[in-house]
This record gives C-alpha cells, sequence and structure tokens, in this order.
C-alpha cells in the first residue's frame, strides 16, 4: 500500500498535515503583527491562530469602530470537547470587540452527509454547543444563531439566505467541486452551496449590508473558505466583499492525532468529571518526556510534543510566565512527565469545575428558535 | 453528421418525438375513461391530454370533493403564445373543480440555466404570464402564485420549501441526474432540486399537508416527475404521497415542430393583432392541402398535419359538430386550404380580440409578492 497523501479537505483530514506546506499552496497568509487588542487572547498571542486570508479588513473595522461580523458554524455531532474551545474562545473574543456573531447549526449538512435526523441534530446543538458556549461567556442575545434548515423566523431574511444558495450555484463547476473535495454527492454539493451562503448572506441587505466578515477556521476548512471565495468574485449582480479568515492549529488528541467526537479515548469532554479527566491525562495523554527516569533529569522532556503541555499552552495556562517556567523547567528535566501531567489535570479541572457549575445555570431557551 | 436521436429532456426536446413510444418507455399510462366532468374540457374530451401516472387519486378526491393540488411552473421568458393557453386551460378547469392552485415563476432556473436576472424575471411572469392567466379566466386570489426566488411572506412556509430543497438532495444520486438530464452542472442540478421541491411541498404540513397533487405537463417534462417521484418514493421521515401527472400533446408552431419563444415565426402571440395573425397563418402555417386546386379537389386535403386545423381542434374551435364538419369537409376535398385558414385566422382572432380586451382591465397587483 502506498504512504497515505497529506488530504486537506473538509471530508477527511489526515494526521500529519504539514501546516507550512499547506498554507503555502493555498495561498494563506502567514499572522505576524497584529494591534495590541489581540494579544490579550493568548491564541493570537501564541500563535495558535498561525495564518489568515484579508484579516487588514478585520483589524481597519476594529480600529474605526465599524460594522463587522464574526461567523462561524457547529456541526451538531457527538459531545463538546476541548478541541471546540479554540473556536468558542474567539467567538468571546471577537463579541467582546463588537463583533456582530452568526452562528449556523449545520443540520442540513448533518442530514445529507450523516444521515441524523433535524430533531437530533437541533437537541445536540442546544444541549451540547450553544448552552457550553453561553456558559463560556458568549452572549447569546447578541448572536444570530439559526439552523440551516429553518433560517430565520422573519420570512425576508429566509428567502434571502436560501435565494442565495441558489444564485451561488450558477457561479460554480462540477471541475472546481471535484478539485476541492474529491469525491462529491449531490447532498454534499447542497450542503457545500449552502455552507458558501452562510459565509456570504451575512452581508445581503436582508442581513448586515455589505460589511467585512472574518472565519476563523481550522485549515482542514480552507476549501470551503476558497470557494466562496471563488464564487464571490463571479458574482456581479449582488454588492459582496470577500470574506476574510483565520486558521488556529487543531488541539491535537490525548494520543496525538486529531481529537475527534467519536473516538473518546481522543478527546477530554466539557462534561467530563475530575477522575475521567485524572484518568485519560495519565492513561492517554502523549508524553515528551524520556523512558526512564535518569534519562529525563539528563536529557529533559520534549514539550513540543507533549500533549500536557500543548494543553496548557492553547488553552488552560493563561499567564505566560508560568508556562515560560513549565517549559523550561520541563526542558531542562528538571519537572518530571508526572509532575507536568498533575499540573495540566489541575488546570483542566479547575476550569471545567468552573465552567460546569456556570453551564449548570445557563438559560438559554430564548435565544433559540 | 449522424441523424438527431430522439431526445426527451427538459433541456432538449428534438421535433419528433414519437409519443407513444416515449410514453411507453417511462411507464406512463394511456388516458381512457374519464369522469364526466372533464369532457367539458376539449382537452380531455379529444384526448389532447393524452396520457397519465396516478390520475386516479385526482378523480377520487373530485369525487368525493377532498382537498387536491394542481402544481404548475413557468419560465419567464419570452411572450406569452397560444401553446402555453393548453396549461392554462387545465389550470381554470383544475380551479373551478375545486382545486387549490400552486404556481411557480422558475425565476432562479432562468437565472441559472439562462442567466436572467430576477427582476427581468418578475416583469415578464406578471406582465405577461399572470396577468394573461387573469384574463383567461383564473382567479388568482385562490391561487398561490410565488417566485422561486421569494417562496412566502411566512417564514414557516419559506423555511420548509427551501429545507425540502437541501433534504431531498440525501435522496438522489449524481448518475441519476446524468441519465435524467445528460449534462448537468451545478445550477441545473439546484434548479432540478428546488423544481422537485416545487411539486412536493404542497404536501407538507406548513401548506396543504398530505393530499393529491396534479401537475399537467407536456412529455418533455416527464424527466421532472420522475425524478421527483423517485425522490418522494426514497424519503421516509416526512409524511409524502406520490404526485400525480397527466400528459398533453405540443401545440405545433406554425411551420411543425415546436412552439418556440425565441422564433417569431413559430408562434402566435396572445398581443398578435388581428392583421399579424392573418398574416403569419397565411404566410406560415403549415398546410394539409395538395398542391394544385384540381388534385385537392380530387383528393382531398390532411387535416391531421394542417396546422390551421390542429389548431382550431386544441384550442379555438369548442363546438364538436362545427369541428367534424369542418374535418370532414377538408378530408374530402370540399373544403380549400385557404379557407380553412380563414376559419382559423377567423376563430383565433376572434378568440385574441376578446381575451386583450380582458386582459387590459385586469387588476394584478395584490395578488403578487
Amino acid at each position: 500500500m502506498p504512504k497515505e497523501k497529506s488530504v486537506v479537505t473538509p471530508w477527511k483530514v489526515s494526521k500529519d498535515i504539514d501546516y507550512e506546506k499547506t498554507s503555502k499552496e493555498f495561498g494563506i497568509s502567514k499572522i505576524d503583527q497584529l494591534p495590541e487588542v489581540f494579544n490579550k487572547e493568548i491564541l493570537f498571542r501564541r500563535k495558535i491562530v498561525f495564518a489568515h486570508r484579508d484579516i487588514g479588513k478585520i483589524i481597519n473595522a476594529i480600529k474605526e469602530k465599524k460594522k463587522f461580523v464574526m461567523m462561524t458554524g457547529l456541526m451538531p455531532t457527538g459531545k463538546l470537547h476541548i478541541g471546540h474551545l479554540l473556536v468558542a474562545q474567539q467567538m468571546i473574543f471577537y463579541q467582546k470587540l463588537g463583533a456582530r456573531l452568526y452562528i449556523t447549526v449545520a443540520d442540513l449538512e448533518a442530514y445529507n452527509a450523516r444521515s441524523q435526523s433535524l430533531e437530533e441534530s437541533k437537541q445536540i446543538a442546544i444541549d451540547e454547543y450553544i448552552t457550553n458556549y453561553a456558559a463560556l461567556g458568549l452572549k447569546p442575545e447578541h448572536c444570530d444563531i439559526y439552523f440551516q434548515s429553518n433560517r430565520s423566523k422573519n420570512a425576508e431574511k429566509s428567502n434571502a439566505y436560501y435565494r442565495l444558495q441558489n444564485l451561488l450555484s450558477r457561479h460554480v463547476t462540477f471541475a472546481e467541486f471535484k478539485a476541492v473535495y474529491g469525491d462529491i454527492t449531490p447532498g454534499k454539493m447542497l450542503s457545500s452551496l449552502l455552507q458558501a451562503s452562510d459565509m456570504i448572506h451575512p452581508q445581503l441587505e436582508e442581513f448586515e449590508s455589505l460589511c467585512p466578515v472574518i472565519i476563523p477556521v481550522g485549515l482542514d476548512q480552507d476549501p470551503h473558505i476558497r470557494l466562496a471565495r471563488d464564487i464571490t468574485q463571479r458574482v456581479k449582480d449582488i454588492p459582496l466583499g470577500q470574506i476574510s479568515s483565520t486558521y488556529h492549529f487543531f488541539v491535537p488528541g490525548l494520543s496525538g492525532g486529531k481529537m475527534s467526537s467519536s473516538d473518546p479515548t481522543s478527546f477530554i469532554a466539557l462534561t467530563d468529571s475530575a477522575e475521567e479527566v485524572k484518568r485519560k491525562i495519565n492513561k492517554y495523554a502523549f508524553s515528551g518526556g524520556k523512558d526512564t527516569l535518569e534519562e529525563h533529569r539528563k536529557y529533559g522532556g520534549n514539550p513540543d510534543i507533549d500533549i500536557s503541555f500543548i494543553y496548557l499552552k492553547m488553552l488552560f495556562e493563561q499567564d505566560d510566565k508560568k508556562l515560560a517556567k513549565i517549559e523550561k523547567d520541563y526542558r531542562s528535566g528538571k519537572l518530571l512527565s508526572g509532575e507536568l501531567k498533575a499540573i495540566a489535570i489541575e488546570k483542566i479541572n479547575s476550569f471545567l469545575k468552573d465552567h460546569q457549575q456556570k453551564r449548570s445555570k445557563v438559560q438559554l431557551s430564548k435565544f433559540i428558535s
């Protein structure tokens, strides 16, 4: 068997993505300097959000206090896990900066690509996703949260959204779908065009009218972004600006690779108990430590591949100085793997305890149609 | 060059359709006996509506005075011509029988397949189509007339209609699209799925709920019917009955073949003046008469291929006895081609004069969104 090629499509993500190479191929720019306000958020400060297209428009809108939109979607399957925190943090970050948030529940995509009923999608979206987002600090009352199957209670808005999906289809070819997605079915094609409408429609006059739209994604979602941008460029009869996007690294699964909702040994769910977290980190979390205590003390550990350290860096240790000390001590061999895991367990459980308390108090019903 | 094959798809209709063969291939049944009420309409009495699928459901609904829907669409391009009268007559016929009428303006299909703007489609649909339908006797206030791009002022209805388009896409394959349509583009595919939603959605609970739906079409539209029926059979999570359809012959163009909006020498428009009608029939209408007066008197003419006679039979001579006499006299050679044309001109102009007067009085604005 030939070695599996590194394929980046929304339907399939191989474990060993070459981020540098892929982002170069796709014409994405590395993020260099950002305004100071971004550095409050560790995802930007630590370059976990590492690349972009057209982020300048967003920076300008923030500087000039002009209207802009952050658009994102959620696939309502499985439990919310710490991998989902990356987008949630960005949602909260942009909302605080004044962005109008558009959040689509991809229930039609779940129906077409995963044969999941709309009812099940609705329940998971509300119980797992939106409730957790609210507990994390999102203000749902200032978001436009909607289901793909049921865009709005306002008919003008619903018509405009689905109309756009249909109009866009004229401006794309099968060859493009195949180049972007590989295999394509009618269901996937409709989902893809509806997702393009998700990304583009905030700019329609029935919604926010022309304004910058930022869409934070993992690199595997870039084919959707590219397709939406390519189509946008071709549509001449509707006033549309080009969408902006940022790209973040994935939160790796416990044993490396991608954190996957379908593999419980790969993730820590936001509903996990302290005991479960302890067990999972101790049992599954890949360690960058050496095999023996002696070697570790002598040569030190490697935090760059240590899952516990990566979780602290990406999500749970907000204090740069503390993080730097952990990194230094681990690299030097002063800090042992078990000790690093204990720090991670403590930080994660402290976060989850607080989060689970907040979650139990969330009252959501009035924000969801 | 090989001889063009007889192809029956909505995108292309060859001139020499073999109706018998095609309807047999597609599993359509010939219409035999219909309840007496149908025979008031010459289209049924004279077997111009010649075949069907599942018409029994409609007959039952009429007999039992139960709710049923007649669904039809219009492509808003060109002028309304006498070829369009076939469907218009059936609309009026079924409305009188108590059907709820659904009429879709295929403006998204016009956008995707013909690059026509939605604005232009709207204007043509109202000025050319709906106004003429109303003048012909349709009561727009009892119809659900809508644009594909703007389904309803009621958000629940709009969401349900476009949701269905998206849900249906899971239940169809590319191979089926290709088998039915030949070449297919994303734009055509979306249009085709939206048309399936047009045909199926009256049965949704947001509209009429489960009830029979009759869709009168030319044989060239049957691929749409088959596709909608095939999909309907596969959808298990929405209560849907099977749609019914009838098939009518085309009104032939003046020189034979199909009457086409894009060829003014092929049609008589509902806005044509008496002079234009006279000129067109005399100049272009294919005649079944013999080449010389002597031969005609001796051998007689052939009404079966005579366009003037066909127009009288399909549309303009309601009186069976008068029609039979014309046919007999023409076949015997007693009636000359010029005389037959004069009869047709007189009947058509009498119809158009009356129609154009009615049309000038139609006030429509309140029925169209």
